[in-house]
């Protein structure tokens, strides 16, 4: 049985009748479980977390997208998170007994079925993308829903399916796939900002670091302590073990201790196994000899 | 939905036929899904791991018993591994959903249910026993089949259901509840068995090391290192990350290092994570932000 995960983003956060409508619709799809989801006011966006096979969870996305573009108006939504679309950013991500190609295979589809039933535009992100130039979520949206207009009317801003002018009022959506994406913060036994913001940028992809580390300095003013906080989009090829040794050895060189790390949400088992395996030095050791994963399989 | 792991050990480890009559038995019981099975010629022995909700695996166990009463007859049966039942040992481990006091009364059921039905005098162990003189397995076994009429004569060892006499051919069972077993190996980067022998003896039970340690140094012949070869009996009160760290540190005592560890069989998804919570310092981490573990619980 294979199993996608798929994170919709939706831009609303702030009416709970409507958000309720989503849930209700994706609820209504048989072989969809819905994990987890929340809203968020400022935000006014909510996040939704589903799983299940390739079908039902493409039903489940047409049936979001069927009831967002019937009540969100992007001309009147206002939020602090940028946005484009009614439906913003819709992710497959592989879970179990499925590829990556698996996954951008489904975002294909969606896509197209999204452009041809709702007339939005879709972008493809990730790996799913097949441009170079639009692969990164932050260059498709850049201009949000205000600038969608004259950014496709550009020839290289020319939507992957649908036609070459937004939906009226619920714009345009991306959709993709990518590796599961999972926030870990290490919180540093000093309150010394420097340090955090010193190591971030020597661990991070975009100043030189490591290719999948997202990451950024912050203090956590409640407990007076500084945090180095991150996302990293790909656990197989950037470990969090080898993140978290080095921004061990970095911080020690500034004479600071590590005090603790955190997840954030959501992490898949493999991430957690692999960090147990480097620790132990285990070697040899295959995912099904997990009780669960052999539970699973033996289904 | 609870799920029990029960691991058999059945004294026939050679007449494949017969073998697969158990494998049959135990496969026809819906509900109930046989993870692995190995047996051992040498050993004269079978061990089959089957997982379940309480009711479908207590079927499997006495469809099992039905077979194995029917055709093991131990006063002809020899073999290198300690014995006295034709089902010699009967574990109920808990693994989702259910508590060792569930397993515990699972345990007593069958237990029951074995003797009335089969004639199978039964000694309750573990975690199931009343009687802290007959805790341990090697205790209840010592004397094996030939010897069980004389020590079920005397008082101490009338069994917890049945008769006081032994099946004539069958023997009688141990049956009990206890935590998952953790078959963990270190090998040293040396070859002085000397080092894996005293590192053994500092870590066991035994030898006033962990509780939950059993451990013996031996030498790997055709690698020419030596290894701690360890089971792990409760992996919650001594867990893995302890013992191996504590191994490491013995070894540098002597100016060994690690080479490598290994698990054998399977091992609770539990364990791994409580490890790599261990060592990325990981704080308010819950075992459901595993996302294997919440796609389960939505089902």
């Amino acid at each position: 049985m294979p199993i996608i995960e798929c994170v919709p983003n939706v831009s609303e956060g702030r009416r709970l009748e409507i958000i309720a409508r989503f849930v209700d619709a994706i609820r209504a799809v048989a072989g969809v479980r819905l994990l987890d989801y929340s809203s968020d006011a400022s935000h006014n966006r909510s996040v939704l977390t589903l799983a299940g096979e390739p079908a039902p969870l493409k039903a489940a996305i047409l049936a979001l997208f069927e009831q967002a573009v019937a009540t969100i108006d992007l001309r009147t939504h206002k939020g602090e998170h940028p946005r484009m679309g009614a439906v913003d950013v819709v992710p497959f991500v592989p879970v179990e007994g499925v590829t990556m190609a698996d996954c951008v295979s489904l975002a294909k589809e969606t896509a197209a079925e999204v452009a041809t039933r709702f007339g939005v535009p879709v972008f493809l992100y990730e790996d799913a993308s097949t441009n170079p130039a639009r692969k990164n979520l932050e260059d498709i949206r850049r201009g949000e829903f205000e600038g969608l207009a004259a950014k496709m009317a550009k020839p290289e801003w020319k939507p992957d399916f649908g036609g070459d002018t937004p939906h009226v009022s619920a714009g345009a959506a991306v959709i993709g796939a990518r590796m599961p994406l999972i926030a870990y913060n290490i919180n540093l036994a000093t309150d010394r900002l420097d340090v955090a913001k010193k190591i971030a940028s020597g661990i991070r992809h975009s100043s030189g670091g490591f290719r999948f580390v997202k990451a950024m300095g912050i203090t956590l003013e409640d407990r007076k302590v500084v945090q180095v906080s991150m996302n990293l989009t790909n656990y197989e090829k950037t470990p969090l073990y080898r993140v978290f040794d080095v921004v061990k050895r970095e911080a020690a060189r500034y004479g600071v201790n590590v005090l603790e790390s955190e997840i954030v949400g959501l992490v898949p088992a493999a991430a957690l196994v692999a960090t147990a395996k480097y620790f132990l030095q285990l070697e040899g050791f295959k995912h099904d000899q997990v009780l669960e994963t052999r539970l699973r399989q033996s289904k």
